[in-house]
Order: structure tokens, then C-alpha cells, then sequence
């Protein structure tokens, strides 16, 4: 179903990710508009209607996708929410773009998978923004160009300044290395197939529970290894990096650039502090890419089956983080919606 | 006046920049559609016009504008055509976004700051996109930051593939130079009193009549030189740097970056190849952030008094082109208005 | 016991490796002279030995250190010849610079370590001149000075243009990891404990026999883990990169750099093509380092005891190769002369 | 003349540069010795002599030449008294690497040149220690294999931290630029014909009397351009840096390499501080070429020739300095023996 005017959404969830979402298509993307919020938080969700003209507030996310004029919706609600509302909107046929993680876990995933497989078409948008950044979709058109032959290893770097009190083992997997996981299925087109986790001594600037840094070796489907290191209270930046090694060549992305000053006997840059300042480009392209895509009346991006598929990963690789051991990916067979 | 809807914009001009703008305000711009459509060639009007909905198409700027829906106008005509199509702007006190050259000499461009002083009020951005590239905000915020002290000199290159037929000197400062003598008042903050223009041996791929490349000097009101290499037969690909030199540091822009390739006994990457895969960012939030000005009433970015300016210093760049000696550049009082 | 004088040095060896260190003696260290060479092809050392005044020939290694004026021997033959030429300066207690491997196994090694213990004072320094690396020293320097806190993790690259014939998946760990081995223990100044190697499917690249490139994962006695991808088929070039990650900052050696080249639609320069291209400087560096030591009647460097470990890790390295299992290093107690 | 064995180095004057002469024939160059210095500061010589087995101390640089075992001179002294031992040396028809300036004017230049020309033999090597530098050569041989076609401009760079006292505008021509004066002739096998000197505003870091930085413009016989931005008071380090713009591409030398490190919000590394720091290797490779060619009984690298063009650019250079106009260079005729 093709939506010729402006795009009606309804964002489920105003907190930090909802409410830059809001702000988003209210100010930056072309052809859609808010045309209903929903948060648990009623005041929270009546705060940010009222900037936005003709948007409606709601503390249920059915209520709002059944709002006047809503015609898809975006789900950036807790992930424990996520299955809920995607039942919902498939329920009701909507498009939906939701942010990562689909689900919490693989079992819930596989139902939503289970809900649009019976639908009989996609309707979800999984929000792994880094298949919308500039050097990650160059790095997929080089690696699928064939100019270098075949990916053998990637080398992923993963840094964030610091945890928030109550940062886990398991979400340095199943909130950061997510994405990892996500873009190594993507870039080589293959599935992740065993994860193993080797933990260094910590750094002293970890907090007491946390083993921080790790590295995480995943092993496709196709041979390919990719090794990340995830580490969590690195201290100077948020830094994301990927190489990609080929048979005939390697290919880098995430190298700092920028402004390149000289002072103070430094020559250098300034490294982005945390991912909204990294990826905030990426998520524009990746909204603007779901409105573009669902008023064609297209569902295009990562899929269910995506966000299945490292909700499974994830769960293999935090297993392997507590066992020490290589834990192989339990993974259900591919409906042939997503071939 | 505000406008609390979607802009309602008339194009004026359908050629190669004029179509990119159509598409961008169509496809990629927040809060703004295109309502008309003008080009001389009434068939690729029409053609233009087909693709969006409710978008009218006229052979005459005027009738544009008053075209149902018009709230405001970009003018991306050839620079010849930008006098009239600006004073029927202003005539009807609509806001404005003017491709550079605002006007193709400084007598023309005087006349258009004269209707907009006695208009009492901005009406009128010109279209110095640079001022919207991401490394140049940087390097613009370093400058006024003042960390590195007061600039003293700027180091840019601007260099071209190759020139289409018909490339004179003259268009090297007035297409080429032109962008460097706006970012060199606009990072300044100072205007430019003086142009010297020194001339090596031409390249051999360069055509004929050509003496490419060259270097440009340009002597600023607050004691600052600028030197600009204007290559535009450079063969290699579309580059633009600038280092700006401070008294505690300088800060370069315009180094390659991007995807870093190990292949065939090489490192490195890519170079843009033109201004358009440049500059496509900048050029995106350049209309967007006009758009987001007109919607709130306000007229912002690179001013009438810019594009006079600029048109000054070109016509002193090409003298001195000629004459092979230091031209002073001969600029009218400014305006309170521009202040 | 000092040497005054000119250092005379009895090169043992005269392939590639000797007959290059045979020029560098003669043309580029200071206070020091090619007294004597041996090589089994009794021609190849006469022939090396013309172009060398004062220099004997000889096809016994003990002969050639007993030649007159020979101060010291640098040994640079096959590996299965290093223990007895070992033994024999051993015997006369006569400084060595020998090119690693020390020896090809842990057992013999540590028989050469027995001698030297023997004797009761260090006489050789073993060739891992990547510790005399402008870069390695920087780093070592860096991390010693613990601006960045206690280092956490090493990500380490070894690419190798392509494999002469005949090149095994032992000697991936012997002949190239062998350096990272190294590198590790002395930038650490840990013990290496365990080894294990992940193989992804092999590059088409690599001879059929070849699993090629690898990953192999080094744990070190003080917590700290490395990642080696050892690529000795990359095609594109000779590239060693180490980037240290620490508590409060990492630091990179090994990017490209020299001339930065735009040609060509693309930005760059060139990748070394092989280790003697890359690490003329540094072989320069220790050769020199070993003679200025020695005329001041020291031996410093990479001790025997480094030899030792790093044969020792590589037989567990080797051994995880085939095993495809985290393979724990079998390390005998550290004499307290190299304490 | 061949010297079959150990040169025998005079070193003349032994400040700050001459004394690092003598450490670096003494400790890191290969087959020289140093066998006499001398300085107006007997103390001084015999201090420095006092380390250095073999070496007689002198206070007249004739008598050092004559010293027992002097087969070479090394003339380190300032430069009003390079002329006087530059003719003594001359006089005995020793080989000489005489540190820049060859002489501190072109008249006097003039006359050391006719002596060597009346000598009729090249016997003299002037300290441009540029041309040894690794990435110099590098250019140098990317130019003259003609990849890029003709070289058209150079862009370069000369900052360093602060002046000591006493620097005069002047000395910024003829110690500072005079090394980019040397690089543009040799990188491009012209002569310098006109200079140009354009002053912005001075930066407050700079003494009162010195108008710092300055960018200086150089035209050369074959018609490129040169621009030198000197730079005395940059405050951040000692940065030289070269961008030759051919006619199919261009390459810099001088980016900031070494260790890239991350910490504290920043990416970057360490500028030099200083020119020794810089430049020490091609200062080794400089006096171990000289030596070799020396011992091979010729004479190479920078000439009388390129020393006496150097001092006549150089006062073209204070001319345009002074008067701010352009100023063409008055340069002698070549004697075929710098053909």
C-alpha cells in the first residue's frame, strides 16, 4: 500500500531514543510527520506532543496506533515492550521500524518472526542504523563489488567512554556487540555460527562486576572469522572500527578524521564522545530510508529474521561469556519470506 | 512571518543545480515541497513539474511566484537571469534562496542590495554552501573559539578534474576562487582588501587559452593573507582543502578520508570526483536550514552583502589576472542592515 | 672486556640474511669490521669475502671464530645450524648477535641456555630487531611510562606478501608470529602462557596446503590478551601493525605513511613490499646497538632466555595449530641470570 | 683519491652542530674517525677532543687540516668563518662537507666558487641535509620518474617553536627558507628567478621587531611556483611540510606519522620539536654519503655551486623582504664544472 502525502507515525516511547526519533522526523525528514506518541509516562508523552502540531498522546501503544492519521509506526519503547507493540501494529498491518533490539531474547523474536511470517509479507524495519552509515554501506559495496575476493576476518573495534550504573556482562553483548553481530551477517552475507568470549584481566576503570574489555570471536557460515573487541569504559571516546580482510586486500572503516589540528606539540582530532555524535547521520538515512521506502509501499532494511538472528547469537555469545567456552548459534530454519 | 505548514517553494531554473534542488526538496528536505517550477524551456518545466504532486510549471520567473501555494523562492537560473528574478522577489517580499553567483558582476549585485536595504529587511540567502560542510563549521567554530588565537594565514586548494569547453580564466575566480573568497570572509570574519594572482608555467592539460593552475592571494582587512591554488584541469579528482594558521596552531580541512584500502601495493582511498559528491551533505543542509529559517520567519546564512562582496573581490581577482599586479578591491559602504 | 678498537665480527652465514648483515657491517655500522665469514658453500664465502679487506673465508664455523681479529660473531645461517655455532662462541666466550631463532625447538634452546648459564654471565643477543623499531620504542616507551595505565590487549597484524614454496603452517608460527611472540613479551613484559589459533576458511590465495590467513590468540601471565592475525599470502604488501589498548587510551604503530600521493582518482601511498624494506632502519638500529654495547664490554638486547620463551611459545603455537584446542605453554624456570 | 681505510675528519668548530658532528662520525657513522677539531674556544676543542681516541685538539682550523691523519674536513663553525676555511681546505685540496651556509652572502660564495673552479675538481659538499631525507628522495624520484608529468607548484611549510633572541627578519630568508630555497632548486632542476614576500599581520606570540610568519613566493627558470609559509613563533613544534603539485597529481611530505594514539578525547600523535629531532637520520645519511663518496674518491651531493644560488636567492629574498616587491635574483653564470 503506497502512502502518496505525508507519512503519519506513531512513535512508541518518548524517552532518550523516542524523543530524538520525534524530534527527528519532525525536523528532518522529508514526507512523514508525528502524528501520535505514546510513553507508559503520560505527562512524558503529552510533553512531546506539544511541540509537534496535530500529534496525539497516548499511554497505550495500541491506543496510538489506532490514532486519526496514523499510518506506520516506531517502536522505541524498553525492549521488553518491543513484542507487544510489534504484535500490534502486525495485527494491524502497519508498517513498523523498531529500534534494536527486535526482542529481549530469541524465543520472543521468533514469535514476532512467527506473527509476519502468517501476516504473509514484511511490514518491520529492525533499526541496526549502522547499514545506513556512510563507510559501513561503502565497505558492503566494496566486500560485494568483488574487487578484493572474498571476506576472510573482520577486525571490529567497540569503544564507549563509560557504563551507566547498572551496565552488565550480558549488555556488553546484547547492547553493543549487537551491533556487530549484525553487521558482520550483513557485510559477508553469512550467519554468525559460534561466538567465543576471551576476557582480559579488567581495567581498573571497570566497575567491580564488569570484565571489561572482552573479545568476542564470532564464526560465520561461511568460514569467515570476525574478532571485536568490546570495551565498555575505554575512557577517551566512542570509537567504532571495522577491517575488513579480503583475499586480495583490506578495507578500514571508523579511522578518525575530521578537523586535523596542530597545538600543543599534538597534531590530531578530536574522537566523537558517544553514538549519537558517531551515527547521528546514520540514523537520519536509516529514518529517511523506512518513510522513503514504506510510502513507496515497500518494507526494506534489516529484517525480523535479522533481529531474530542476533537475538540468537546474542544469547550463544552471553553463554559463552559465563562458560568460557565456544557455544555454538541454535538457530531455527529461514522462512522463505526472508530468503 | 511565519509558516507554521510546509513551504510552498517556486524553483526558478530547472538545469543541472536547479533539478538537484527539485529532488532534494522533494526527497530529502523537512517542512518544505516544491509548489512551482520555471525554466525558459518550457518542455523541461513541464518535465520537472510531472514528477511532483501539485507542482506548477512556467516559462516566466514572475508567474512562478505567484503560483498558487509559493511562500518562497530558490533561484538557481543562470547567473544572468538571478537580477530579475531577485528584484521580483522583492518586489513581492518573498523569501529567497539564491544560488552564488547572487549576481554575475558588483554593479548588478549593488542594484539588488539597494531593493533589499529599501525592502528594510533580509529577504535574500545566497547560496555559499560551504558555509554548511561539516568541516568547515568546525573549523569556524575552532577560529571564533579563539583556543588557537587569531588566524594569520589560510592555505586552500581547489582544485577540478577537468574544465568543461569553454572554461576561461575569468571563471576561475568567478566559479573556482569565488567559494574561497566567501569562506575566507566568513572564517575571518574580515573583508578582502586586495588580490594578487600569480600564474606558473601552464599544465600541459590544461586547454589553450588556459593558464591553469594558479595562485590566488588574497590580502584581508585584519592584516590576514590567503593563498588559494586554483587547479582546475588537475586530473585527479575534485579537492578542496583549507589550513587555516593561528597563533597557537593551525587546523586543516579537506584531507581525504573514508573507506582506508590496503590493494595492490597501495593504501589509501578514494577522491571525490566532483562538487556534487563532495558537497552533497552540505548542499542538503544548506536548504534545510533555509527552509527551517523561512518556516520561522527569519532570514539567515550568507547575506546580499556577501554576494556584493564576493562579486567585488572577483572583479579585482580578474584584473589582476590580467594585469599581473596586486588590484585593490574597491567595496561600497555596508549597509546598517548588514551590520 | 671492552674493545677499544674496531670490532671485528666473524659472520656466520653468508645467504640473504648474512651477506646483508655482512654489507651493513661494512657500510653502515660504526666501529666494526667483517674479520671473518663462513659459509658451508665454501665459494659463496670466498665470494663474499673479496669485496671485504682484511676478511678470511672459512667453511667451518669454529674455524672462522678463531680467525685472527675476530672479536665477536654474528650468526645469520639455517636455524639447525644456530645451537652448535651457539656452543662454540659459548666456548670461547665470545659475543653474538644471533639471528632468531635462537634455535628451531624449546629443547635445544634451553641447552644453549645451559651453556650460557654456565658460563655465568650474558654473551648473545638474539635478532628480534623489532625492538629496535623507531615505532616499538615509541610504544614500549608509552606504555612503560603509564600515562595510558596497564595495557590490556594487543591487536597485531602480519601480512606477508605471498609464501615461497614450501612454506608450512608451523612455519606461519615460527618464521613470522615468532616476531609478535616477541614483541608481546618485551611490550609487556609478561610471560606468554597460552596459545590458541582460529583458522577461518583459507584465502584462494594460499597454496593448497595452506590454512592461511590465521588468528591467533596469546594470553599473557599478567592477564592480558593478544590477537595476531599472521596472513602470509595478503597480496597486496609487507604490513605489521600493533595497537596496544590500555586502561585509559590505546596507541597504534604501523600505519602507512611516507608520501601521501593524489593520483589518479585516489589518495595514498605506498605499502612496503618486504621485511628488509620495512625494517632496514631497525636492523640498521640493533646491529649497531649490539656493537656499542659490545666494544663497551656489554651484552644487552633480547636475551637467550627470550629466545628460549619464544621457542617454547611457538611449539605450543604449533601444537593449538593442529589441535585446534587452547594449548597452555610449557615454560621452565627463568634463571635468575636473566632476572 | 681513494681512501681505502678509515677517514681521518677534521671537524671545524665544535658549537651546537659541530659537536653533534663529532658524536655522529664517532658513534654511528661507518669508516670515519674523527681526527682533529678545532675551535676559536681552545677549551671547548679540547673538551670534545678528550672523548675521542686519536683526536688533537686545535684553535686554527689550517692547523687541524694539517693535523696527522686528516683526510677530510668538516666545517661546522659559523658562517662568517666558513669562507677563510673553506679556502684553506681548498688550498690542500681536502674534501670538505661544509654545513649550511656554504658562505653568508653570494659575493663571498662567488669567491669559493672560483677557487674550486681553479682547483678544477668538485672537492666540497654543502650541508643541505634535506636532499637525505627519506621522504625528500622519495619525492625527488617520484618527480624525476615523471608519473605525475611536470611539476607546476610547491606548497611549503617551515614552522618552528620560537625564536631564540636576536632572530632577525632576515635570518628568516637565510637560515629558515633557505632550506626550502635548496629543496625547490633540487626537487625541480631549475633556478630560483624572482622572490616575493608577502607580510600579514604579525601574530602576537612573535617579538616585537619580527613580522612573523610570512609567506614567501618563489619563481623558478622552468616556471613554477613556490610558496613558503615561514612560520619562526608557530608555538606547537617544528613542522616542515612539502605538497608538489604536478601535472597529474600531487604528493606531500611531512604529515605527522609515529605512534597514533588515542586518550583524553583526542586521536593524534607528537610533533617534532625540534629541526635535530626532525632530521636526524638524514643528518646521519647526509655525513655516511659523504664519507662513502669520500672514500670512493669523489665528490657529490649539494655543490659550491647550489650553496652560492642558495646565498643569491637569499638576498634577492631580503630584498623583497625590505621593499615588498617583487625581486628578481642576479645570479652568476655556471662554470661547466656544475654543469
Amino acid at each position: 500500500m503506497k502512502h502518496e502525502g505525508t507519512l503519519g507515525v506513531a512513535v512508541i516511547g518518548t524517552g532518550r531514543m523516542g524523543s530524538d526519533h520525534v524530534r527527528r522526523i519532525d525536523e528532518a525528514i522529508s514526507g512523514a510527520r508525528v502524528a501520535a506518541v505514546m510513553d507508559v509516562d503520560g505527562e512524558r508523552a503529552e510533553k512531546t506532543a506539544a511541540g509537534i502540531p496535530g500529534c496525539a498522546a497516548h499511554t497505550d501503544a495500541a491506543a496510538a496506533m489506532d490514532s486519526p492519521g496514523v499510518d506506520a509506526v516506531l517502536i522505541a519503547s524498553p525492549g521488553p515492550a518491543h513484542e507487544a507493540a510489534l504484535l500490534d501494529a502486525l495485527a494491524r498491518d502497519l508498517p513498523v521500524l523498531c529500534e534494536k533490539p527486535l526482542t529481549p531474547d530469541a524465543a520472543s523474536a521468533l514469535r514476532v518472526l512467527d506473527a509476519e511470517v502468517r501476516l504473509g509479507h514484511r511490514r518491520v524495519q529492525v533499526g541496526f542504523m549502522r547499514r545506513y552509515d556512510t563507510e559501513y554501506v561503502q565497505l558492503k559495496a566494496l566486500l560485494d563489488g568483488g574487487a578484493l575476493g572474498r571476506a576472510l576476518m573482520l577486525h571490529c573495534r567497540h569503544r564507549n567512554v563509560a557504563t551507566p550504573p547498572g551496565f552488565t556482562e550480558a549488555m556488553m553483548i546484547n547492547d553493543s556487540v549487537v551491533h556487530e553481530i549484525d553487521a558482520t551477517r550483513w557485510l559477508l552475507g553469512q550467519e554468525i555460527t559460534a561466538v567465543s568470549v576471551v576476557k582480559p584481566a579488567p581495567s581498573s576503570a571497570a566497575p567491580d562486576a564488569l570484565s571489561d574489555p572482552q573479545l568476542v570471536i564470532l564464526e560465520t557460515s561461511g568460514g569467515a572469522v570476525a574478532d571485536v573487541e568490546i570495551f565498555v569504559n575505554c575512557g577517551f571516546g566512542y570509537q567504532v572500527q571495522c577491517e575488513a580482510v579480503a583475499e586480495r586486500g583490506s578495507a578500514r572503516l571508523g579511522d578518525a578524521h575530521g578537523l586535523y589540528v596542530n597545538a600543543a606539540g599534538r597534531w590530531g582530532g578530536a574522537v566523537a564522545q558517544d553514538y549519537v555524535d558517531r551515527f547521528r547521520d546514520a540514523y537520519d538515512r536509516e529514518v529517511q530510508h523506512w518513510v522513503d521506502a514504506t510510502r513507496r509501499g515497500v518494507t526494506e532494511g534489516p529484517s525480523v529474521w535479522d533481529g531474530y538472528a542476533a537475538a540468537a547469537v546474542c544469547e550463544a555469545g552471553v553463554r559463552a561469556q559465563s562458560s568460557g567456552t565456544r557455544t555454538e548459534v541454535d538457530l531455527a530454519a529461514r522462512p522463505p519470506l526472508y530468503a
